[in-house]
């Protein structure tokens, strides 16, 4: 919706309607645009580009680590669809069906891909013939359709954006290691690029993806207590390669079927963004992925002098950062407002007594902190001031799980801890689906993982499951989730 | 499909088959696969690293401009697609129709954007309420669906990678402007980074886009002496704008409509590509998209010191070119064809005998000109050469469209030169629709533009249509189509 004047006061308080406060969010800071088509939204410029910012950093990652881009048909066939039959159960009653092409009716119905494990088992089994042919590290940037009942924008949309890599690999060893090492690299995204602490860790077979063997997550806490998963990563062995006769041969001239990974993360990590960093005042971005990351704002620039002071400072940081000067007709109060609730990790102003004293003053979007900075030492402070805020955003992140992460030692203590707080739960699982679900109903957590040991979050709080007593197998991460 | 040692050798001859010449290289040279989707192909990372080089460079001048990247829904509720009259008329018959979404029917059904000219304009009606909203300059790259009956790999598949700009002004002028200046734009990424010389012009009314004012074209000549459209720039009034109901407060606080464009370029490029510079070894590709500008072959590799000196070479040219080594245990032989079937620019040899001369040999793709080069002199002669390979496909290029031109000044002769070459004919024409399919009929050809003033291409043949002997309107130049 277009902006005015007013919207940047009326947005609701974030400790009074969490719900709402992230709707205003999304509409104020003109991240998306609602549609006329039922659960899809408009990535609107500001929105999309915070994920080209992702997009970019990630892409030349994979590229670095041997991964290569595809584009693979948006459409699958009914039957190649439910060649895997776990898959099929998991995905179909989710997806939309085309069924005419023009005027005539299709012969077989061909489904929008809910993602596309079918078509590149399909092409792996036209281009994968020897082991020098092997790995294939494939990945796409594409959209994804499920029809989901209910939608909010960026957490859960019927269209989305993602990244889906699906590799083959000779061994069983080579395909968990390409699991894991995705996995790392999903961590080190959201940690050292968008500032969200996450817990590493193994999905239940419950929560398994359809037709993995094993989908491991990384799950991050938003500042409401509730667990966003932000990436999952699939070891599927070769049970997709037996359904879609992947073989090739190998370095005896036998032959064998490939081993094979899926992985995705999404435009939900923008969801996570808000969610995190966000407050009353509006967005808070972290600064690589921020569109601007310094606004300029010139004060009384009418001023003689005052906008090509402003002009020259954008022109010299240029180089340095992402800069925008915005020398429209506003009030400065106006702007200020605005590129709060943008996120601009940084505002400068500048005006006639700045001018004079060689100075600009500083703004910190995180903390608020309002300081005048010599002009000349601007190249140095502000690349040092945008690491530092990204530290702050993850050490407020980080502060706010370690304030909501709690241990339960019984079903008592695992209610009232959700009761009186919502956040994660640290508790022993026997590994039966029956415990997993009997603590769903009776206190609305999941399991998020059981977090991968050697992370802190995988201390045992005790040697016999929550839920029945019976012998742990697991230290589980419980919570409710979006 | 799977690279052998077979494939290099197996490629029909040019001027054999041109059909089925194509269709070798875009397979052995690996640049797509076919999939189990009529009409759709999957393209391989070698084909999608060519579209990500094109995507890159407009993507930077689209920015450079004032462009701003969005993304919309791929689904267009049947009632937004019948808003515009002419518009539904031409793609309704070629569009894929949703009417499921999981077990339920839909009780309106979507279709699959075969573009999205009425998903922009309704969001346009959101976000656009004063003058100082405008203009919007949007753009979206993504993949859309038509429904084609025959299919060739980038030519014309059901599902194709494109941008779609759709820009909204506030005069007639501002999007008359826009039009042309993206117009030029496509013009220079087709000469200046690919090396296809276009001639610009004006579409006639039959070949207008559906729901456009008026519709502007580049049309480049292949090697077969065809026409491929290779970008088109529409420019709309205010028929959308009034069909959608997009009004702006002007400067005078009166409601006007909005003035709007669209313009899209495709991975039908590739094909151009392809098309205009290809020979019997294969591919040859443009040195700006190609992915590989510089190969380097180790010859004796086994011999002490060889792959060592390969591989320092690769580090010295990969901070001015995008260099591979292939090291692998194929013969010096096997990948001199391999990376002529894959049009890379520049082949590198460096064996024992080079090392001690301080030389490498080189050896062009475009010329197949092959001569020793100092190790010290590669740093100034490759960037050099690239730019000059550019020029020489650039001119081998214009030549045979020279050569492939004629002027027809009665319909006798209009026919007799298509009988003997495939090429353009300028020709004059009334303006009449009658004759324009009359030419069609008789002669096989299309009306590709009407060029600009100014371009060469624009000299009148005469006076009179070519067709009816009327007074002639326009110079047109007609040709055979892919």
């Amino acid at each position: 919706m277009a902006k005015t004047a007013q919207n940047v006061d009326s947005i609701t308080n974030r400790d009074v309607d969490f719900a709402k406060w992230y709707t205003d969010i999304v509409t104020k800071a003109e991240l998306v645009d609602y549609t006329a088509v039922r659960g899809c939204v408009t990535l609107l410029p500001y929105g999309y580009a915070i994920w080209e910012n992702i997009q970019r950093t990630f892409d030349a990652w994979l590229k670095d680590t041997g991964h290569e881009n595809v584009y693979l048909p948006m459409f699958i066939p009914e039957s190649l669809l439910q060649k895997e039959k776990d898959h099929v159960e998991g995905f179909a009653p989710e997806v939309a069906w085309v069924t005419h092409g023009g005027d005539e009716e299709l012969t077989e119905r061909l489904c929008v891909r809910p993602t596309s494990e079918t078509l590149f088992c399909d092409l792996y089994s036209h281009i994968i013939q020897s082991y020098r042919d092997l790995p294939k590290l494939f990945n796409q940037w594409c959209s994804v359709v499920r029809w989901e009942k209910t939608t909010r924008p960026f957490l859960r949309t019927v269209e989305f954006q993602w990244q889906e890599g699906h590799t083959a690999h000779e061994s069983q060893e080579d395909a968990e290691a390409e699991t894991i090492r995705i996995l790392h690299m999903y961590a080190d995204l959201c940690e050292s690029v968008l500032a969200m602490p996450v817990i590493k860790g193994q999905k239940t077979d419950k929560e398994r993806f359809a037709g993995a063997k094993a989908t491991y997550t990384i799950e991050a806490m938003m500042h409401d207590g509730k667990a966003l998963q932000s990436g999952t990563s699939h070891y599927f062995g070769d049970g997709f390669a037996r359904a879609f006769d992947i073989q090739y041969s190998d370095r005896n001239n036998q032959l064998q079927y490939v081993h094979q990974t899926s992985w995705g993360i999404s435009t939900r990590l923008i969801g996570g963004i808000i969610m995190t960093h966000g407050d009353d005042n509006g967005l808070v971005l972290p600064p690589a992925i921020a569109p601007i990351q310094v606004i300029i704002v010139p004060v009384s620039q009418q001023k003689e002098g005052v906008l090509e002071a402003a002009n020259i400072l954008k022109y010299r940081l240029a180089d340095i950062c992402r800069v925008k000067i915005d020398d429209s007709d506003k009030s400065p109060g106006w702007k200020f407002s605005e590129y709060e609730m943008k996120g601009v990790p940084i505002r400068l102003e500048i005006g006639p007594k700045d001018m004079e004293k060689q100075q600009v003053v500083l703004v910190r979007r995180d903390t608020g902190e309002k300081k005048p900075v010599p002009m000349d030492r601007l190249e140095e402070d502000i690349p040092a001031m945008l690491e530092d805020i990204r530290r702050v955003l993850f050490e407020k992140a980080k502060a706010n799980r370690e304030a909501r992460s709690f241990a339960a030692h019984s079903m008592e203590e695992f209610t009232s801890i959700l009761e009186a707080n919502t956040g994660f739960v640290t508790a022993m699982w026997c590994g039966n689906q029956a415990c997993e679900e009997d603590i769903r109903e009776k206190t609305g957590a999941t399991s998020r993982c059981i977090p991968f040991e050697g992370d802190t979050s995988h201390h045992p709080v005790g040697a016999t499951c929550v839920c029945c007593g019976k012998p742990a197998k697991h230290t589980v991460i419980w919570g409710k989730a979006y």
